[in-house]
């Protein structure tokens, strides 16, 4: 049998980290300083900076600017290697994990695979409304928005057409609640003067949520703010509304059918399927559960961080929240009780507690519109914007894509023009019918009474 | 049947343009301001700037950098309707155009759908020999080009990894020796400290060019230098290789086989096959003959321009060559012919001959190297560089794009760093075998010893 190993000599404990996210990666960076030898193992070679990819999607941003090749960010620390492998198992008591390349042995083990969205069971939706969880998702998802006003302006069917310029985000947490901000602006602001058979101002972005209120997870104050922010761009925001079927064509909530072709998805998460091979009985969502230093249960040299881990905390009684900050530190956390027992000290002995610090959540609207909590702070409308603007400026891993984004975002808001309008991929156009002479005609008067 | 009708009404003559190049779009921008209706069908949706299209394929720019949609450019022209359709063919006796969505019917055609790679009729080599015309071609070249250098980490078997990280070009036009320049780039600067298990700079770079000399296409003391330059830079040129085949894992040159993962197509070019449906006899390269003033013989309603056409020169035996000028010249000179046509002038009259003003050639190697042909004079070196990234700069459609490449080739410049090296699309290891722990050992001694 192939058994892989990474590691070039063995005086040296081994490493091995699952996934190059906020988790792994920080994990990372703090071990680089570490008498240890690292294999940092991910399906993709770069570190996505998750909470703008909703701009890649809507055509703001460009792919490599929210996203850094794992070797460059880590290229300095000449401990760690990095294999470009999804892995598909662990097998914790042979400490072995099991990946595309063969197999990797440890004494230390971090697994931070994080979560992908969830259908509730209905994988059959995933087709009919894509999920917004990596790059080739949010190019495919902007491939299928600037596709459907194409279409648009070569249907002749009305109803065809109010379909196709009829666009439905289901879940309105923070990326559902800035997608369908997104999109409306596009149809509203960037794309009317574009076109010459439809008007895209006309078209209709619904918000559907099945909880009472829009950004759950925030301040009843913020998600009523938001909910009104969201309708004066002219969303069409319906909370308690209950996804019961998702087709070729449209979205069943209850018993009601509503004409759509492009459905997005930013509901259900869903932990990472790895977490099933790690031998615990796992949460409803598939999260592991984890002691208070974020280790296994019964295995102190294998911990667990970010979206997957179940992490207890008094504060939150379902566990730490699925955000970027709990992956983070989380990562810092256990690394450094890594670094500290190589370094002498006993293994297995009093590890402190993970204790997170909340900083504090952030969600945009559209241009000068967000709303921000932290600690007992509350902000919305333009300085909650402007904040927002600002941490996720920080918080992007190279100087490089910091000048790229703000440049775009400095070009998006003077112009209200998105950089990234690309149809990549092969467009495949299904037009029902192709217009009449009269059909034109009548479009025609009607966008220039609409007119510039 | 369906018909299609692009115009609203009839009372001004109607233009179909076929094709958002060069060509197109600078006959689409002089149309806009005279009395006709322009419908403008293109396969993709963005109007690509070609010449930069191998810093795409080089993780250097992103699409969005150097693509615009083709509807933005135009938007303010209110007479012009842009259709993301493909056309298939040109029925010249019932003056109708027949594309993806229907049909449409012209008083004045414009063809410019422009040339894409040929494989000398060997089609087969397409698969192991991707070519470098749309986004999408760029993209995937990236992805080879990045994944096999991920493979050659992990890959034990020394001749497996040796080809690997061996990357043959075929071709040594101006496009060739670009991307030949700057994969050698990536290997010897760009990626060396991300690696462990290989060192990237002994990749080799392989340029095969079956003519006398590289660039052939311009001045011979000028292919010297390009050629001298390329082997400072250590790329291996060779010249009269002629290419016998092209299979997975590496090309035959006459009788030899030279083992390489990566083989980019960069040789011959293939007019598109639209021309077929104009009723004339084609030239071997499949260019349409076109008269004086680009129209079509016998069709004075119709012209071809661009790569498309074979345009008679008395300076160009073989007609002008397919370079953007004597598209965007074109363009525009049968966009005039038209304007005045309909402007009153009698159809049919003498209308002005074609008359391409040279503006001159230049070609970039690396970082301070290129070569420039401008009329009698003759760059070389660091001058001719700074002269093409001024005029390549100054080419970009809009602002945002010529400060976002300007950015990242400052970037590039000061840290060797590519900003865009994404492995997107889904990447499959092709792992012969992995490595033992003395494999890896010698490598990492050899490594440490090539040392940072």
């Amino acid at each position: 049998m192939v058994r892989r190993l990474e590691f070039p000599a063995r005086q040296r404990p081994r490493v091995v980290i699952v996934g190059g996210g906020f988790g792994g990666l920080n994990a990372a960076k703090v071990l680089g300083g570490a008498p240890v030898d690292v294999a940092l193992f991910d399906r993709t070679n770069y570190h996505l900076f998750q909470p703008l990819l909703y701009q890649v999607a809507t055509a703001a941003l460009s792919p490599a600017e929210i996203a850094e090749p794992i070797r460059r960010i880590l290229s300095r620390h000449r401990n760690i290697r990095v294999y470009l492998n999804g892995v598909r198992a662990v097998d914790v008591e042979r400490r072995l994990v099991a990946h595309e390349g063969g197999e990797a042995g440890y004494d230390y083990l971090v697994v931070a695979t994080g979560a992908t969205h969830s259908y509730f069971g209905r994988e059959e939706w995933a087709a009919h409304a894509p999920g917004l969880k990596t790059i080739d998702d949010a190019v495919e998802i902007r491939r299928r928005v600037l596709l459907s006003y194409e279409e648009a302006e070569q249907e002749a069917d009305a109803e065809a057409r109010r379909a196709k310029l009829t666009f439905v985000v289901v879940g309105a947490g923070p990326t559902g609640v800035e997608l369908a901000g997104a999109l409306q602006e596009i149809a509203a602001r960037t794309i009317p003067r574009d076109f010459r058979n439809i008007d895209t101002s006309t078209a209709r972005v619904v918000l559907l949520e099945g909880a009472a209120r829009v950004l759950p997870g925030m301040d009843p104050v913020l998600s009523a703010r938001a909910r009104r922010d969201l309708e004066r761009l002219g969303v069409e925001v319906r909370t308690g509304a209950v996804v019961t079927g998702v087709e070729a064509g449209g979205v069943r909530i209850g018993d009601q059918f509503l004409l759509a072709e492009n459905v997005l998805w930013a509901a259900g998460v869903q932990a990472s399927p790895l977490g099933r091979s790690l031998g615990v009985q796992l949460d409803r969502r598939g999260r592991v559960p984890v002691g208070p230093d974020l280790s296994l249960p019964g295995h102190p040299e294998v911990f667990v961080i970010g979206d997957l881990a179940k992490i207890p905390d008094p504060r939150y009684p379902d566990g730490l929240p699925g955000v970027a900050q709990v992956a983070i530190q989380g990562g810092r956390h256990v690394a450094r009780i890594i670094a500290r027992e190589v370094g002498g000290d006993a293994r297995g002995g009093a590890r402190p507690a993970f204790r997170y610090r909340d900083k504090g959540t952030l969600a945009t609207i559209g241009r000068n519109r967000a709303v921000a909590e932290i600690g007992r702070l509350r902000l919305a409308g333009w300085p909650a914007w402007v904040l927002w603007g600002l941490v996720h400026i920080l918080f992007l891993i190279s100087f490089r894509a910091k000048v790229a984004v703000m440049w775009d975002w400095l070009w998006n808001y003077v112009f209200y023009a998105k950089g990234a309008r690309l149809i990549t991929g092969s467009p495949r156009l299904k037009v029902k019918r192709v217009l009449r002479e009269e059909e034109v005609a009548a479009l025609d008067a009607r966008d220039s009474s609409a007119g510039p």
